[in-house]
């Protein structure tokens, strides 16, 4: 297909917990299917986690597992046209170099890098995660005991202090527009 | 949509090892892709397994849950207005259930039995399981140590004995044609 329009692609979000991710994703869900009459399924990380990998952990290995898993799904929404977004953590540059290929294949790609800084994520601590993942009660929690590699080269990048999530999910509907998708 | 021709459907094959699952999928997929010109993605049970379950094991539990990970792929394809082949043995009926629910929130799922006897799988023999699951070498063979629950109401149960896997694609394919899929 040549005309992007109906072509499938998947919004990959990544940044720290509490970044706004799954808000911004919600709005950009509900924003997408009203807006292109198209359905919309968004991959949660947490959500995805029950259906695809109740066993694995939080370890580099257990993570890169489950995004693996993220990406093969939506490369196979994408290879079907649909539109796909991602709301993972999903710490690795390289891990996210891998599901960026397996999409590829088959339509459109666009990162999105929530880029809510550690401080702002931490006084927000909308979970509560942060405060334990300080007293030792949770391993692996990136940012803290965990790296977090920030993309080099976003399709889009956002700055969200000072910005509701209407104004994020705003700024990525004007770059999917910027890109032919919608 | 009402118009089933551009509908998501699922056409999930049961039945033993060996009994022509994979070999009519293959066709089909072929087939479908040509005469519909809308791509098709084959759910293999072995390649499910690398892309989502590679830790699993072939216990029950093991094998439900494989299942229940091809269902959740072939219903979101399926919602995306895509067509799956899945190709697992799913040997349990209920599993089989709670996949053709999850696939008819969305679109179409059509069950094929493919009803080759366990004599003519393990006569066949293709990859030299059978005999290594009579020698005690494979756990939980599925016809040998293993249950397998027929399917009761089948769209379509195909007796493949002294059928080309060609004839058992167009049975298929007439049911689809039946059922207004294509």
């Amino acid at each position: 297909m040549s005309n992007k329009e109906v072509q499938g692609f998947t919004i990959f979000f990544t940044g720290l917990s509490g970044s706004g991710k799954s808000t911004t994703s919600e709005l950009l869900e509900a924003k997408l299917e009203r807006s292109l009459h198209r359905p919309v399924t968004v991959l949660d990380g947490d959500e995805v986690r029950t259906h695809l990998s109740a066993e694995l952990g939080f370890s580099k290995e257990g993570r890169d597992t489950n995004i693996r898993r993220i990406g093969y799904v939506a490369s196979l929404i994408t290879k079907h046209g649909g539109i796909a977004i991602c709301a993972p953590i999903a710490p690795y540059a390289e891990t996210r170099r891998e599901v960026r290929d397996m999409v590829e294949q088959y339509g459109g790609f666009v990162e999105v890098h929530m880029a809510t800084s550690l401080e702002e994520c931490e006084r927000r601590d909308v979970k509560g995660l942060y405060a334990k993942a300080r007293a030792g009660e949770i391993e692996h929690f990136t940012g803290i005991s965990d790296p977090y590699e920030e993309p080099e080269n976003p399709e889009l990048r956002i700055e969200t202090e000072g910005m509701t999530p209407e104004q994020s999910c705003e700024m990525v509907v004007a770059t999917l527009q910027k890109l032919g998708f919608c």
